[in-house]
């Protein structure tokens, strides 16, 4: 079937599945998750086909761990799915209501989109969290993944599909598209009309193609390059525990801190500490000139370094003169994804969270907090930066739409 | 200045919009009020410009009377700004809040989008209206209205903008962009990362060219092929006021109805009430075969009845065999904006409403309330027929993006 044949079955799906109870909804979370488990072999046995071929393309070996799946793995993504069943159920929500004063009644209610499209690399793993998160919403999921990760996918939709059906839902309501060529991804940015909503997770680089060319409504995920601003009026223990962890918690993800600047008036005392710390757990420093005197393994820092996410153990340093300063270095470099203040100042911190416009504003906090897990909202599609719908990590209200139900009685205007 | 330098000078009017408080934004709405109707004879004076250019150009009487000013017409446009001054301000609402179990402080607040684009026809009433809803959400604002109306908003900007100085606010805060080509329109559809939002308010076509050439993330508004439903379980007297009153209350709004489905069961005691008390109105009846039996007045309904927005004294009208029918000719051909049905039956609406993907769906009521105004929001900037972000009207929180603040006292994950 070509990508707007599979976009038109998951819309006949759609309409069944919004009509689906919580209750069948879960038992059909809890029937996937124990077929995947009963599947374990044919499942570890594809990911062996994707693995031989990414051996032989010269992955290296830490995509090649990404792409791994065990039994341990397998069983994590089950119990993903389980964990979904326990979530409460988004649609029927009553967002709104009142009684108009004509006697109208008003309710807005949480409906599914319809027709999720996700986009998204690497990690296999990914597609039974993006099938169960799209089902447990009420939204049929078309899944494109990496090539490099085909025949493991197509055997977990595969396993999936089934279970979905098994239990008395659309088989529709999972489908995976052909990641063999990229003119999937282009047929499925043009299928307005058919697919509501587009959600691209991945590099840079695909995120921007999709945000570009989709005609499709698309929520943008993901590109963070954060700041940890440190005042004047920080507490340096905690500005160093905040830094230190916002950067070397884990160095791969989005809400990692790529910046630090730090307030003139404390740098003599600030910098010396941060920076030994940082560079004893390895971390580059990229830092301008008033830096680099506090340090000879500073490397002097350019624009690019501003700019750049670079989602491993560098980290690029400013002395600022005010507050306003690493407001003015936040708005020109920021990607608006994270960015945190440490200060014992109720007026700098009230200045800097107004002033920035990111979706999460730490204060006290390491930017790593920015994290549907860590916010509890139990699932997370992805952490979006863009301000229209959805804006910081979205669960699973944000794969949401609304509708309007007015109830009268012969009501004219 | 090219309208990327306008974007680029409204970001900056939107940094310190964003700090206004309410007091600050009321007062400059007050204010601008004030201004427009001291100032009535300039705008009257330059309207004159437009309506002699519009005469030229041989619009047509209708079009003429959609674009004249009158003193009357001023003093309505500085009352609707006054109204806004009353509603509550959405900038600063907590959406969402909780302390997590670390004892991290978890707060979403509604924040201004930043910078809105507006892109619209015809009326130049829309000019303040737009400059003054943007103002109240702490967004600034590029309006692109049309080109037959540019003198007549030329002048009402210029006074807005010094009543917005003078209050004390960015004078930035409200632009116009140049109207007398498309390339602006095309420019503003391309600034991405400067404009936050465009709101296209129009004819079909315009929406149609700005959902698929915009990367500037887009509200759609408006085309509405709104159907009302008569079930076989109908109150009879229910179901002609309703489908009268939708369709005839006035014809060229976008809730108004266009197409009438009436059950089998019925279509005999129902349809020569309906098709009597809608010709006698001088509506035209475009009907299916079964239609066409009861009134030799009825024209034989194609396709293209079915799938139009006629914004005229035409219905299109058919007989379906069950809900489900009635159902899938919905699907087929509606614009998922307002639907109705008529029915005394809570299984029929409870179906109805269940079925039916649209941003309202009207029970034994008319399908002209959906309506930002009927709805009891105040103001309204249109209404939404997508699925992200907003569906329906649009009151002042759907011009809102949302920011979380995570507060904490050194917190590290």
């Amino acid at each position: 079937m070509s990508v707007l044949e599979q976009a038109a079955a998951a819309r006949v799906a759609a309409i069944d599945l919004a009509r689906a109870t919580r209750a069948e909804k879960d038992a059909a979370l809890l029937l996937m998750a124990d077929r995947l488990v009963e599947r374990t072999d044919d499942i570890v046995h594809a990911n062996g086909v994707d693995i031989t071929n990414a051996r032989a393309n010269g992955l290296s070996e830490a995509m090649i761990d990404r792409l791994t799946l065990t039994p341990e793995r397998v069983a994590a993504m089950a119990d993903g799915l389980r964990q979904l069943a326990v979530l409460p159920d988004p649609i029927g929500d009553v967002v709104r209501g009142s009684t108009l004063a004509n006697g109208l009644e008003l309710r807005q209610i949480r409906v599914p989109f319809g027709v999720v499209g996700m986009i998204y690399e690497g990690r296999p793993n990914v597609t039974a969290d993006a099938a169960g998160i799209c089902l447990k919403s009420g939204n049929a999921a078309l899944l494109r993944g990496s090539g490099s990760a085909f025949a493991s996918n197509a055997a977990i939709v595969a396993v999936l599909r089934k279970a979905v059906a098994d239990a008395g839902l659309p088989v529709n309501t999972v489908q995976l598209l052909d990641a063999t060529t990229r003119d999937s991804v282009k047929e499925l940015m043009r299928a307005r009309g058919l697919v509501d909503v587009l959600i691209p997770r991945g590099g840079a680089s695909l995120i921007k193609t999709v945000v570009e060319e989709s005609t499709v409504p698309v929520i943008e995920t993901g590109v963070g390059n954060c700041h940890v601003y440190v005042d004047s009026a920080a507490d340096l223990e905690k500005a160093l525990a905040v830094t230190v962890n916002s950067k070397t918690q884990r160095y791969s993800t989005c809400n990692t801190a790529e910046s630090l600047l730090v307030h003139a008036a404390i740098a003599d005392t600030f910098l010396p500490l941060v920076l030994e710390e940082l560079q004893s757990r390895g971390v580059t420093v990229h830092g301008d000139a008033r830096v680099a005197g506090f340090s000879d393994a500073v490397v002097a820092a350019t624009d690019d370094d501003w700019g750049t996410e670079y989602l491993s153990p560098d980290i690029a340093v400013a002395v600022v003169d005010s507050l306003d300063d690493a407001l003015d270095h936040i708005r020109q470099w920021g990607t608006g994804h994270t960015e945190a203040i440490v200060s014992e100042s109720t007026t700098a911190t009230r200045r800097f969270v107004a002033g920035v416009d990111a979706a999460a504003v730490m204060v006290n906090a390491s930017t790593r907090f920015t994290d549907g897990g860590e916010f509890g909202f139990g699932a997370e599609i992805g952490i979006s930066t863009q301000k229209l719908h959805a804006r910081g990590p979205m669960g699973l209200p944000e794969l949401t739409s609304t509708k309007y139900v007015v109830t009268g009685n012969g009501h004219t205007r």
